[in-house]
């Protein structure tokens, strides 16, 4: 009596396989104990929130002013739009102003209401992969189709791969940079070559493809990496994220999309955003939380704790044979499954699994034959799964 | 360059007319002062969030253990979906559970989740007319058809309108009691035989319609209206709801959807909602308000207020002359346009403009020739609109 598409989805794998470990580690841990169960599988992060946004939260509980939990405007508060403004200002190295922002529930909410204003029946949407789980679904949602672009070895942008996805139907190309599930920062020169093959396109066939940012590790990254800006080398950019991450709130659905001030349809794409934030549901993004964000989105925060559990992941794979690669940002290590196993990537995180590790398999990110690990849980977990990993890696494919 | 469906609305009138009042209404406040603009256009509650939810909004900002703001389960936390099972087992006479509950982003987010749950593409939705505006888009976003069945003349179901109105296509018939914009509180007589028709529907054809009760309104009723439980009397009925208004707290984007614990297809049902909350981008209910309506949900809340506007507005319509369908709850009254003006309920909403008079056309709501005023502001405001309100009804059409 549901519909048949979301029927065969929930009984299938296709249900999310990243939550579906996330829902089985507390199972697990209720039985075994939290000890006892190395739950890599979410990008839940561990750190607590900075104490910037824990007061601003105190603060912000105390308003009782009248209207202060009503509608406002679907894009979002004065105040926190034009806060959001200034972070891109810094980040992106240009002038923006809060004309260019709706505020969102989360980076997922501003994807779907990114897709929903740009995706007419049957369009595409370019994604390099490895690329985040839900892309696909987003996508679908509006109408669209994912085409997955290969990446180089080492999972860096592969323009011309790119540039041969492109067609007329080609509404967006979307990165994800600190990448989910690599750890992987597109390089300067790479985001300028990825610029000038969209420009090439846009001029050639008359249709700009959005250029779609996601970027919500943006902040979190190693040895003093930087994360490219595109609004000053592609008019046609967008930056969708959210404070899930960088702030430890993911679960307050918290974020913004911003477009690139130069935007020869700037106007439009804002009306359509909001638009879509209204006619989606969401309405607006809450508005406890934006007030929130609006005073705490620069707070300082200290992220030094993941590159120290990165290493000893690192150590614990190393002890265990297996390869991966080594990330700039984010907290997740893609890793390849031992080579008996070859492209089965499902069977070898079953193996985990039994081993009492949760990780999420590489075919859900568009990638066969590795896993997830999601670092992002505390250093005893990370120690502690030394023993099991290493059984896990040497237990022969039957 | 984005999608010519969006920017077809987006620069028409189907942008939501109450959200252009309401935007329209700030720019006339600040020109000309607050206390001279009448602004009825939005349902965003006037009065201040009951003192036990404030409270709970303290309580849980005082919170600070690890992973109070995390990720949980997209369904919601299990203390607040038990809470809502309480509220619904009070409200719906039958004992319902946690598992019947998926927590969400207010009620617009919930009617998002349940139409991409249940249509395929073409399915259709009845409605009786009057409707709240928004439900064609949400329908339509997930491929679906609305479909308008009329009302009796005093706004009461005709359920033989909606009888008529199902076919092998149907797969719900969605009702909103009190109604916005009627305030028409539909009986349990009519329920009954709503449930009758909806059952022999299902008989004949082997697909039962699901019936979805949309009740943001549910507890705001005048004179000791009930409002008729659904539960008891058709297996497949689901509650969509939010604390937006009963607890004013809109901006917040905080509510549920509960299925019927003898729905047939529940665990189905409630799979899908939970599915369709994390690829739409919801991922889940803000955490924190879902803590804040576990705590508080059944504060002690006082509407006479309301009751007082309503009576106060009513004076100031007979006093302009204008017919309206007295309002049995909810905090809107719909009014018929001055005779002279016919179905041209946009003319008319703009001579009420030009006397600084905001209100809603009812073309928006599925009925010409009405007009829709939210009472949900000062009695000043109210007491004051007299003489515009006298004048624009004299206004001659030109």
């Amino acid at each position: 009596m549901i519909a048949s598409y979301i029927k065969e989805i929930i009984s299938s794998k296709g249900a999310s396989a990243i939550r579906k470990m996330f829902e089985e580690g507390k199972v697990l841990k209720a039985k075994y104990g939290d000890d006892n169960v190395y739950d890599f599988s979410i990008g839940n992060p561990d750190l607590d929130p900075p104490e910037g946004v824990i007061e601003a939260i105190q603060e912000v509980a105390k308003d009782t002013s009248h209207g202060c939990h009503g509608y406002m405007s679907n894009a979002g508060y004065d105040e926190a739009r034009q806060a959001m403004a200034d972070k891109e200002s810094l980040e992106q190295g240009v002038k923006v102003d809060a004309s260019c922002v709706v505020m969102a529930c989360g980076a997922a909410a501003a994807l779907n209401c990114v897709f929903k204003t740009l995706l007419s029946p049957g369009d595409e949407v370019v994604v390099p992969a490895p690329y985040f789980v839900e892309y696909g679904h987003y996508v679908r949602n509006h109408g669209g189709k994912l085409i997955e672009a290969k990446t180089t070895s080492d999972f860096s942008l592969d323009t011309n791969e790119i540039k041969n996805a492109l067609n007329e139907k080609t509404a967006a190309v979307i990165i994800n940079s600190p990448n989910n599930p690599t750890g992987r920062i597109y390089s300067d020169d790479d985001i300028k070559s990825l610029a000038a093959v969209l420009t090439e396109h846009g001029k050639k066939t008359g249709r700009y493809p959005y250029l779609i940012c996601d970027e919500p590790y943006r902040a979190i990254t190693y040895n003093g990496a930087k994360v490219a800006s595109v609004f000053p080398v592609y008019d046609y950019s967008v930056v969708v994220t959210s404070f899930a991450k960088n702030l430890s709130i993911p679960g307050e659905r918290i974020g913004y999309t911003c477009v690139n001030p130069a935007c020869p349809d700037k106007a439009d794409f804002i009306g359509g955003v909001t638009f879509a934030t209204r006619t989606l549901g969401f309405v607006n993004a809450p508005a406890f939380f934006q007030k929130v964000v609006a005073k705490s989105w620069n707070a300082p925060c200290d992220y030094s704790s993941y590159a120290k559990r990165c290493k000893e992941l690192c150590d614990v794979l190393d002890n265990a044979g297996l390869k991966y690669a080594k990330p700039e940002g984010a907290f997740y290590i893609f890793c390849k499954v031992p080579e008996a196993w070859g492209d089965d990537d499902a069977g070898f995180v079953s193996v985990l699994e039994k081993n009492f590790i949760l990780c999420a398999p590489g075919s859900g990110f568009g990638t066969k034959g590795w896993f997830r690990i999601a670092y992002c849980v505390s250093e005893k977990s990370i120690v502690n799964s030394r023993d099991a990993f290493y059984k896990a890696s040497h237990t022969p494919k039957n």
